[in-house]
């Protein structure tokens, strides 16, 4: 066939990765997910569309904007608008998924999901049109124990050290502190989401940038207040300020939530995370969707990356689908970005591979005695490969070394007749003999 | 809010699971994968979509009607056509892949990819519109050695049998073998892949039946070849009929096919595999994409599920792409429709819980001591999760019950002053006591 080339292009907006950085980014899904399953979550996964009426219930607006609508090409040819879309987040479907599948579900339902979502958004650096993300939600029925709210960041904590990406911080608060004092101090309803998004950018525009624009909304009421966040004090001292020193009252609702925010401290703490967990009532997240804590986590090192795994606790999981009252509380990684990032800054080394050790093609007529060499390291539960082509030894080293393999088995008719193998270890270039009776045992300690 | 409540619906023709069957699932899923890196197959993943003009570059026709078209809000408002499409399989993009990084991949590559693949299909039962793949391919450049075609049912025995399905049989055949006679016998070259088909159908419709099809296309040249075909002969006496007994001739096409259908059996026998394949002419795939090996597995106790795995060599992988000669040898697992299929025959169990144990809560005020029990043996690599609302005792068991959790903690404040905590069994019920003081080892050794 002479055929027209078409040249191969990845999607634009789309993390795809050569085999040996695929393996980082699996070894990281992995770690994550053996996480999730140790602290008591439950894997879930959904399709990758739901249908329309479902999936923008919730958001309409700037979410409706980013949508990607699916549509067979029967479905296009009969003029048909398009029924299905892709999912834009895990929290739709898991809300889809919680109503629909509610009787069969054991509550307080404790599940991770870690799939990949889409938004149609315009083509920019750092914006991805697909993405990885990593969640974990706990859902009651009719009510939530604080208690769940705790234990999250905890898990994260555990994560974020496993995976060795540096130091971080998993900034918390909780949504009642604030409201309770806009409620008491009688500031219009209207005017919270407003300052609520203004504080929220303290991070961005700084901390008098933030008191400008919230003056003409609420005068210089909160002032003091953020003057003291800004300021380097403990979880403990903060909790002792805002208990007692920034008003001369405490109401009802904030002292829930600082309630809450001591339970989640003495998690953390009786967990071994007191460390990584910081008291910042500056974070109060973007969405009204949040009504109590919430979580926004940071790499020291890198705060230019922007928050790489937040959540928070919601009151309703599902009121588009179901009568049913669902709180929750859930927390999520953005492993795609985060990657992408880490990649960036040079924090990422391709991996080894996956194989452990190929058995080169010396001798064609040797092939059974490969073979099996090969399925006794196999059994031994070694990745092992065979080179199958009758190439020059030099050769089939490159191809070990350029794939990131760590040692070669050589074995010619000589070998053969003396009993022994030779293990080259291809990173320092050294060969060793090994006796064919004891094969096994000596690799697997040449190897680990 | 008083919201009207729209139906929570999974959609149709998507396989979703609730968390104890998708334990199952991804039990499956992740003994595939081992395997996979087991024999030298190195992770990708591609993006969920394709641009349109590399996806539907290859097949038109039927394939074109199934594909889902993906398109942004902002893109349809213009007015465009969509310029993106669902991956209908894994072979397209590992072609588009390939083609792309050939120059930072080592040759022979060996890749595996597990993903999700869309067919915009009819809504029918045991259709899927969603549904797993599982593939492993070997791609060379210029050439690649039959023996690579030799490896793949052992890769393929060995999965099955960890899967625990039931006995099952790969069969193989070689292309070569028909396509050599029909070009010995000098049947017109038009008539090739209508004769192959109709052979390839012999399991559905019989051999008598296939010999009629064929008869006005070649006369009754092939009905001695066919009738040996139906009986029952071990696969070396197959071989030596093929070798001596159908015809006076042996071409060398002929001949080939047979060298590579022999080098795969005694491939087979030495890797421990050569019991469960069977070498059966009479496969030859539809697909006039495959040019040499062709694999078919069916379930000896199943044979109505259909092909649960196939495959074959191509010449050529990415001819659309690039200018390279890319040839390879893949096949694939279709993982969503076999666990539907066995889920239905009543051949799957719900499995159990992740979660090992449920440290119940008894008594709020001994929070902390729950949980540090919790890290201690979440530490110990144990899944741990603690029930933090304060219910009774007997509903915190139901919920494990229902959840499939093996075993419960229970420690009261009488227990925590003899330095104590019991442990149920909650299938038989049985309660033991276990000392504090060696509570990790004590329950290491009671839940495995």
């Amino acid at each position: 066939m002479s055929n027209h080339i078409i040249t191969p292009k990845t999607p634009t907006g789309t993390m795809e990765l050569l085999p040996r950085e695929q393996i980082v980014f699996q070894n990281m899904l992995d770690t994550i997910r053996q996480k999730f399953e140790r602290y008591g979550f439950l894997p879930i996964e959904t399709p990758v569309f739901e249908e329309t009426n479902i999936l923008l219930t919730k958001s309409g607006g700037d979410t409706e904007k980013q949508v990607y609508f699916v549509q067979s090409t029967g479905s296009r040819q009969q003029g048909h608008a398009p029924d299905l879309a892709l999912r834009f987040d895990l929290t739709v479907p898991l809300a889809r998924y919680v109503a629909e599948h509610q009787n069969e579900l054991a509550f307080p339902f404790r599940r991770y999901q870690m799939q990949r979502v889409y938004r149609g958004e315009r083509a920019q650096k750092g914006r991805f049109r697909e993405f990885y993300q990593c969640d974990i939600d706990v859902i009651g029925r009719d009510n939530l124990s604080a208690a769940y709210d705790a234990e999250m960041p905890v898990v994260i904590a555990d994560i974020f050290r496993d995976l060795k990406i540096g130091a971080f911080t998993i900034n918390v608060s909780n949504r009642k502190i604030l409201s309770g004092y806009m409620k008491d101090l009688q500031i219009d309803s209207e005017k919270w989401p407003l300052l609520l998004r203004e504080i929220d950018k303290a991070d961005k525009i700084g901390w008098d940038k933030v008191k400008e624009n919230i003056q003409p909304l609420v005068g210089k009421v909160f002032d003091e207040l953020l003057d003291f966040m800004q300021q380097d004090y403990t979880n403990e001292e903060r909790i002792r300020y805002l208990e007692h020193g920034v008003f001369s009252f405490i109401g009802a609702q904030t002292r829930e939530g600082l309630d809450e925010i001591k339970l989640l401290l003495k998690t953390a703490t009786d967990m071994g995370a007191g460390d990584v967990i910081r008291f910042n009532p500056a974070i109060t997240r973007g969405l009204d969707y949040y009504t109590g804590t919430v979580y926004e986590t940071f790499l020291n090192d890198h705060k230019n990356f922007g928050s790489i795994c937040s959540g928070g606790r919601y009151d309703n999981l599902a009121s588009y689908y179901t009568k049913s009252k669902l709180p929750g509380v859930g927390i999520s990684i953005g492993l795609t970005r985060l990657f992408e990032q880490m990649r960036h800054a040079g924090l990422v080394n391709n991996a080894p591979s996956t194989v452990k050790i190929l058995i080169t093609m010396m001798d064609e007529t040797l092939s059974s005695d490969y073979r099996r060499i090969a399925t006794e390291l196999r059994k031994a539960g070694i990745n092992t490969e065979i080179y199958l082509e009758q190439h020059k030894l030099d050769k089939q080293f490159k191809y070990a070394d350029k794939a990131g393999i760590g040692f070669a088995l050589v074995m010619g008719g000589d070998e053969k007749a003396k009993g022994v193998v030779a293990l080259k270890n291809l990173q320092t270039r050294e060969q060793t003999e090994i006796k064919q009776a004891s094969l096994v045992t000596d690799i697997v300690k040449a190897i680990s």
